[in-house]
């Protein structure tokens, strides 16, 4: 017998191989994207209540449960307005994309079907997120809805905030949203409601094959 | 029928609740402290890898899946010496921690036990982490083994380096290491085998009702 502490342990990894196997799906990130109030979190979260009730394993990344944790912290500003405001914006914005690409990216290693509902309104972001997965793994998904129809269902008035000059840097209003080139799904979320379009969702994802 | 375009969706979030019945067991943050080659990633790896294989729902965060993606983007030290090093360690380390704690949370939230592996020296930080999760949530292991045997081990020459003044701030030897005052679990990792250490860990898990 050897004294095992003086070696170098041996590392036993569960692979995501063996992880899909347990769930009995694939793990992947539908990355939902689309103006304010698009719609996005509702069928974001409509689709994990589907698949969980069919007794697959998802988690929803959203605005709820990502502002107060991983995105808070030293340096992010808190406010969007002020003098600090503009220069430092666009970084704060990119890298919280970033961070949430890379949390999502582990959730997808875990094997779970991850759905993330984020603004993401720059085409450069999001790919760099794509960037990091393997191919197949980012499953990204154009909430389209046209401008009018986010800015009247405004449920936080954050429209209202943006149009009155108190929100700085609106997606829509004053910020440029830059719709997906090639994204795998595009919604029309102007027109149809969030139980069909949860269903399109879930239809995309048995056709790719990431669920059954 | 109305135009539910115009109105605010409603929200159909999965409860963790709910979460936790799917999977069969709780979902917790399995947080292991100590020393550089103490043995955290290993026994954390072996516990995921015995859970895994009775078909409960784990995953491991360390060094290897954290370092490149969530602690890595700009503001944050890429190299553990030079001029800038000293003056932007410690709070790089705190901010590195928090939002270790901040992903582990979600994977707590998400149902899964969640096995952090990271020295996390300081008790004020490891604290913080705890104090962001419910009661319970939080099991605290501090994996303890003496410096000369972690050093001896020294599996990547980090000791060797640091003894040499080339790697600033590194635990145990020019940076303290602050045991957890009341951990949930103390690992004697001098002594045991990881695979001792990792069944220690399940025993405790099942006796706090995390598991069966």
């Amino acid at each position: 017998m050897t004294n095992d502490t003086n070696v170098t342990w041996h590392e036993h990894s569960v692979s995501r191989d063996e992880r899909e196997q347990l769930n009995g799906h694939k793990g992947c990130v539908v990355w939902f994207t689309g103006l304010s109030a698009c719609g996005k979190s509702t069928v974001a979260n409509l689709v994990d209540h589907k698949l969980h009730k069919i007794g697959l394993h998802s988690f929803v990344l959203d605005g709820d449960n990502v502002r107060m944790g991983l995105n808070a912290g030293p340096g992010m500003l808190k406010e969007r307005h002020g003098e600090e405001f503009s220069k430092r914006f666009a970084q704060d914005r990119e890298e919280n994309i970033r961070r949430i690409g890379a949390v999502a990216k582990l959730f997808c290693d875990a094997g779970l079907v991850t759905l993330t509902a984020f603004i993401s309104p720059y085409r450069r972001d999001r790919d760099a997120v794509r960037s990091t997965m393997k191919e197949g793994d980012f499953v990204e998904i154009f909430v389209d809805a046209p401008l009018d129809v986010c800015e009247k269902r405004d449920p936080k008035g954050l429209y209202k905030k943006a149009r009155a000059g108190e929100l700085k840097g609106f997606t829509g209003i004053d910020d440029p949203y830059e719709p997906p080139a090639k994204p795998e799904l595009v919604l029309d979320a102007g027109a149809k409601s969030a139980e069909a379009l949860a269903d399109e969702v879930i239809a995309y994802l048995k056709r790719a094959g990431k669920i059954r």
